[in-house]
């Protein structure tokens, strides 16, 4: 299951006419999530770490809340979809209830508002409540965590083309990392990784190379992790998210230096 | 509408502990498009320009082809949702005939293969079929155009958060830009700009700041323009797409050098 594949590309460059050439871009396929024997979702994605990814997914959407929820994940073996292995079957304990409308779009039900950032934050904070009593962590330690991730990302160094999410502990040492196509999906499938290895996430720092939006906040919290360290720059959503979730957030996150948007009081 | 806003931050660089100051960081919301009643989608977006975005998401689902598929598109002024403009009825024109079926998940129907990259394009090819007879362009003038839609960035010159996107005709000349925080969206808005506008695209050029993926080629294919051109890399089923679509895609975009991954027997 490769994550890059090489294939042939004109490269150009002044004053040259360009030359033929091969390049190595990011597989990205879709993937299709069953439960009992209904979709309900297809992402595109970059393949590897399947299970992980619909493991994380399927958190973050409430189905499951732990590993225990899970029986079997297979890849469908009927049919043409066996080819490909890019139609997955999640096999959950009998016990688990799911309410399989609420893939059929987004539905921001759990506030009595209109649809706004605030309504958003108090949706997902039905399922999944604010963190209390989180770690206090060290500025310097968070700083150097995408420096960290690097030397993980071997599919981004090929293709420049990948997104990448990593799971710390609160010593900053590293737990997991996973690439993906999507950002979401790479955080995805580190979540589901520390389920499955039933890591407790409620100390770890999520660092993803990429920015931070409401959605990446959201999986965090679902996911219980109180710190999220941002390569790049964060959205109005997600500072709000995590103001109001407990959590830290830093963006512009360099080595040297960073900016923290939210918790920076248990930012030592 | 303001697509930045200010907040405060606490700024950590080494040897110093950090001081708090303010910070701008692009807006996230929540938009929810509504088809004769019905909730179809929602979207965690920019606000501004939402009219071209609904319009150019409705292109690329099929639901519309063109603008006169469409009679009016207004914010809901029902309830609390009237407060946020967060909420938009498109009315469609009384003969579009919507399967509201397909929003419940994406679906690879086109196709009696299993579930992979090549029916995904397949599925694709059957709503929008591949270009004919399309436009050459010269490499050098391609190559320069991320760099031209740099001064239309307000949003990302202010917060480092957002994604372009941009229109341009044969010449070289910036049609429209739009930013959004999420890269779909802003092609959406750039496409429903055109459609709003009566543009022909067959003959235009699409520029994205960032990388060029699987659906970003199916809009543009839908909006029958040509030429891709992303300044970060593009996947590989982005090129496959690219390749059976006869469409032109540049990747690492950068001035004086960059990639045809498709295409290229038109770049001149």
């Amino acid at each position: 299951m490769s994550r890059a594949k090489r294939i042939a590309v004109r490269r150009w460059e002044q004053p040259d006419l360009g030359k033929a050439d091969s390049d190595s871009v990011a597989v990205e396929e879709p993937l299709e999530i069953r439960i009992r024997g209904r979709s309900i979702t297809v992402t595109m994605r970059t393949p590897g770490h399947d299970a992980e990814l619909a493991t994380g997914f399927l958190l973050a959407e409430s189905v499951i809340s732990s590993r225990s929820d899970i029986i079997e994940i297979a890849p469908c073996q009927e049919g043409e979809s066996a080819l490909h292995g890019n139609v997955l079957n999640v096999f959950l304990a009998p016990n688990v209830s799911v309410e399989l409308e609420r893939f059929s779009r987004h539905v921001f039900s759990g506030s009595s508002c209109g649809l706004c950032g605030k309504a958003a934050i108090e949706n997902i904070h039905t399922d999944h409540s604010p963190l209390e009593d989180t770690i206090t962590v060290p500025a310097k330690l968070l700083a150097g965590l995408p420096h960290h991730l690097e030397p993980s990302q071997d599919t981004f160094t090929k293709t420049g083309g990948l997104h990448a999410a990593g799971l710390f502990n609160e010593r900053g040492e590293l737990l997991v990392c996973r690439e993906d196509i999507g950002r979401h999906n790479a955080v995805d499938k580190v979540i589901g990784h520390a389920i499955h290895n039933d890591l407790d996430m409620s100390r770890c720092i999520l660092t993803v190379s990429s920015r931070a939006s409401f959605e990446i906040m959201q999986k965090a919290l679902a996911a219980r992790i109180p710190v999220v360290v941002a390569v790049s720059a964060p959205s109005s959503l997600a500072v709000e998210f995590a103001n109001s979730s407990g959590q830290i957030l830093t963006g512009f996150t360099r080595g040297n230096r960073m900016n923290i948007y939210a918790g920076a009081d248990r930012v030592t």
